[in-house]
């Protein structure tokens, strides 16, 4: 692992790490920010999952979230979205390929080889952070924004006991239902659509729900409603009697002004679940 | 003037705009945070000028002020760091010509026909500001980074009664005595060192002073300490008696980790300055 830059933000600090990756065989960087508290010990671990076009500085620079975190006393980590690198696989779209791996392990050409994200965030990566940093891997949540918000629930709801808490900014929620979704599933996963139903947030929730509470905020003026499909995510936390608030939030877009404007709302949502 | 883009960020409207610029004789675009409070009134308004290679965005995007302007009431304005465009003058370098404006009235060829943020800033964008937005024009206070501490700076003395507050982040305090300075001095004004003093806010500082509370940050570990010369404005601050705060942060650097960490108290500096 090597260190790319350190910034002293909000007491802490905000790194910027490159690795080796197996899960994705090409090399991977990731932001993490460290509150003062992880030089006494380790501290819970919040992870921010990015949506599409996005590397692991959109949110580092612009979701406003260290402050929030730091007050908290917990870290955050900002992976990348997909593999990259000369090697790896591309699109010319901006929704398929480098930069929209969709928190998928890619079985299909030419993806397979490189395009492994579910395992990189599931396994890989949470273990070169134990390994590397004061990190209370007993306490971790999950949050994302559009298809990072997919990651994370679909990520939450599949493994039980691993994320004490999840909540998503404008979420993909139904992608085996969206333009944001069937392209990217068939091309990753194949056209048996079997495969593709543990990658939709909506139907796992409506099939096994997430032992914990959940936090959904949704723009109401977001351009891409019709892409993201909250209707369908709504429905099946009302159908489980899932624990959760969903807020629809008028005027927002699908910006990071409307992610940085109820970021403090997330952090400490999480916060409550990580130190109970 | 035309809008470019409206979204909704902590209950207001974080905006940009563009217009044509009597001042710079080219487009201008700025950006303009508006809190809720808006909708109701005029509001008070926070200049943030930005530093080197800046545009109205970087501030606009990383430093996490709308968050707290809207807990304040406040608005925020945004402008560019120098005219743009193709019949603009420029150079290869980063800290001269476009996004290297200076905060001064260029009167040296290239750069006179366009240069001139000095009354673009204190003159003209804030009559296009007052006609357009509901904005308290009798409560106004100015901040900046870097280069933009020292337009800040500069400004704030030069106009007794127009801002009630000053504050910078790493401001280029000495710029007569700076790398950072008397190549942009000399290109923009001339090689006549009579001139320049009056962008020189430690030169200001010792000879006029502020009539109000001023507020510096300034990283301890900001990799540009010796361009930008914290203190000679320390030693002016002290030689004035000028009310003032000055605090040299440990660890920090000159990055927006740094400015956004201490966004808070100077958005609450000011807040308390424009609410009395």
């Amino acid at each position: 692992m090597q260190t790319l830059s350190e910034n002293a933000a909000f007491g802490g600090v905000q790194g910027v790490y490159t690795h080796s990756s197996k899960a994705c065989a090409c090399d991977m960087t990731f932001g993490l920010f460290l509150p003062e508290e992880a030089q006494d010990g380790p501290v819970p671990l919040l992870w921010y999952l990015s949506g599409l076009t996005c590397t692991h500085e959109n949110a580092m620079t612009k979701a406003g979230a260290q402050g929030w975190a730091a007050e908290q006393g917990i870290a955050l980590v900002f992976p990348d979205t997909s593999p990259r690198g000369e090697g790896v696989a591309d699109d010319a779209a901006y929704d398929l390929g480098q930069g929209a791996g969709f928190y998928v392990n890619a079985t299909q050409d030419p993806w397979a080889p490189h395009f492994r994200m579910w395992d990189y965030i599931a396994d890989e990566l949470p273990a070169l952070l134990e390994e590397n940093f004061a990190l209370d891997m007993e306490r971790q949540a999950i949050t994302g924004h559009s298809m990072g918000g997919h990651g994370a629930l679909t990520l939450a709801m599949a493994l039980p006991g691993r994320f004490r808490s999840v909540s998503a900014f404008a979420p993909i929620a139904n992608p085996t239902g969206s333009d944001w979704g069937r392209k990217q599933l068939s091309a990753y996963l194949g056209d048996d659509e079997t495969a593709w139903a543990a990658h939709d947030a909506s139907l796992v929730m409506r099939d096994k729900g997430f032992d914990g509470p959940v936090l959904i905020d949704q723009g109401a003026s977001d351009q891409f409603l019709e892409l993201l499909k909250p209707e369908a995510l709504a429905d099946a936390i009302a159908a489980r009697r899932q624990e959760a608030t969903f807020r629809m939030q008028k005027g927002y877009d699908h910006s990071y002004f409307f992610v940085s404007s109820f970021m403090e709302d997330h952090v400490t949502f999480h916060a409550n679940a990580l130190w109970r």
